[in-house]
């Protein structure tokens, strides 16, 4: 089995769409917990226009925090999303271990996202993560919109896996597949991975599920069939838009973590410390967050239940 | 493809538990949207002490006026739910297509459940259940608890299996497991099943899951994988308390029906007649019912998106 590992995405890509900007004291005590909890990789922010996105305008510093020595253990691996040049460059100044930077697979998304169709993205991102890694740094492409686009309906499969083998052919092997519009399914996230993996079975994939439909948890099955070893998800499902009627967070890492300590996975991490920040996540946005386990609790001695 | 049968317990699982007791004439509406709907098994509700449960106390009543004539569609089959002979005379004397009757696997939660152990209670619904096939009805086998318990914890899946082994030396093939705790894993699910089908290769399988982890969702695929032909859910994902913190209701009819739609199964079932209904429950009940679909919507076209 696959060593699997979490990278906790909360601190990005669910931070940056709540009204309640996030102190930096606040941000640099869930880091400290996650990783007490034993996340080893954490998305810390986003490098973009601060005055565009205000919840991420203190990424550098978050940055700098846990670049002082001793602020983070010797495996932590923390990551930054990129959106361009000028980000990449704030990235390597402030010591980002791992760059994140994708493109949609959808044209209008990309577009609205942007301003620049797919095609254009790509050799842009192309040319950024042939930077990163030409500078030693884990570098990880993504695609959006990989499994269906809320603007366009159903993305064809020959659409992401062209886009992958431009990734592949320049030298880009560590892939994410992100589903912004929570559109996945089992059977296509099983058969991408698997279409994937046929052109290149070295190819390291991550995940990235939204769990619009309900349907989170049962993607992350199917990915982990395929032998997806990173997963992305945020502490108490956060992600997507509290303001409308839409229930859209990420793939909820506790309800994941849960899931996969009753097969016996990922079990160097502490879910009782996770469960504690993703309640202290609550307490700060004054909410109920969508996470199961938060309201359900962890099934006792689940570690033996299998 | 199997064929996909959608038994809809709402009505059962999901007002037994409900403080509120739903008057005769809502049932009705209810059942009446159900069958336009196109949900053609449908469980009316159980046969019980009705000063032990008033929400089920006109079970007999439902019934009967679905037994009048052009009341029903002749495909529809509209079960019931007994938990001993008295109830078994009732059923048969109002109507019901068909039976249901189980077992909880784990005896802790058998004793508080019926004051019996596994083993009776398995020698009486083996009687029962005989006595309505030899009555001509359809007869529905269960075991509660087949994935875990909420008292015991882990189940053995010789427990179940051994319980499998004296439905089926009886002649009793149609089988359900139900997850009354909510502890199933897609990997329990998919070799729990497998085991049982290794038996009997004809068996009629059917599932019931409580999405009380988030793994409601992902527990019907892997049942679908292995062949499960029917899916047992409630309207709403209704069930489970409400009045505690635990979010444990069924699996969300509606939910199901959007996912399977979207691999081209379940086709002939009126999603958006459905979720009217769903929202109707919500309006009854005055308050935001677990579904996803309820609150996101359904993915416009999605039946192209695969």
């Amino acid at each position: 089995m696959t060593e699997i590992k979490i990278h906790e995405v909360g601190l990005r890509d669910g931070l940056q769409i709540e009204k309640q900007t996030v102190p930096l004291e606040k941000k640099i005590a869930w880091v400290e917990s996650l990783l007490e909890a034993g996340i080893e990789m954490i998305q810390l922010g986003s490098f973009v226009n601060p005055e565009r996105v205000p919840q991420m305008a203190d990424t550098d510093k978050l940055f700098a925090h846990f670049n002082e020595k001793g602020k983070k253990t010797a495996s932590a691996v923390l990551s930054g999303l990129v959106l361009n040049e000028k980000g990449l460059e704030r990235g390597m100044a402030c010591g980002v271990d791992m760059f994140c930077m994708g493109v949609s697979a959808s044209d209008t998304h990309s577009r609205k996202n942007t301003g620049k169709s797919t095609e254009d993205a790509v050799g842009q991102i192309i040319a950024m993560a042939q930077a990163a890694l030409k500078a030693h740094k884990r570098t990880q492409v993504s695609i959006q919109s990989a499994f269906g686009c809320g603007f366009e309906g159903p993305i064809p499969a020959e659409r992401v896996l062209s886009i992958v083998d431009k990734y592949l052919a320049a030298g880009i092997r560590n892939i994410s597949l992100a589903d912004t519009a929570g559109h996945a399914t089992p059977p296509r996230v099983e058969s991408l991975y698997a279409d994937i993996l046929k052109r290149d079975g070295k190819v390291e994939l991550a995940c990235h599920f939204h769990n619009t439909y309900g349907l989170g948890l049962a993607n992350c099955y199917a990915a982990l069939k395929t032998g997806v070893k990173y997963f992305e998800s945020a502490l108490g499902g956060l992600g997507g838009c509290p303001f409308t009627k839409v229930a859209a967070g990420n793939v909820c890492t506790e309800d994941l973590v849960h899931s996969l300590q009753r097969q016996g996975l990922a079990l160097e991490i502490d879910l009782e410390k996770l469960l504690e920040t993703a309640r202290d996540l609550g307490r700060f946005f004054d909410r109920e967050l969508p996470g199961f386990i938060l309201k359900a609790g962890s099934i006792v001695n689940f570690r033996k239940a299998q």
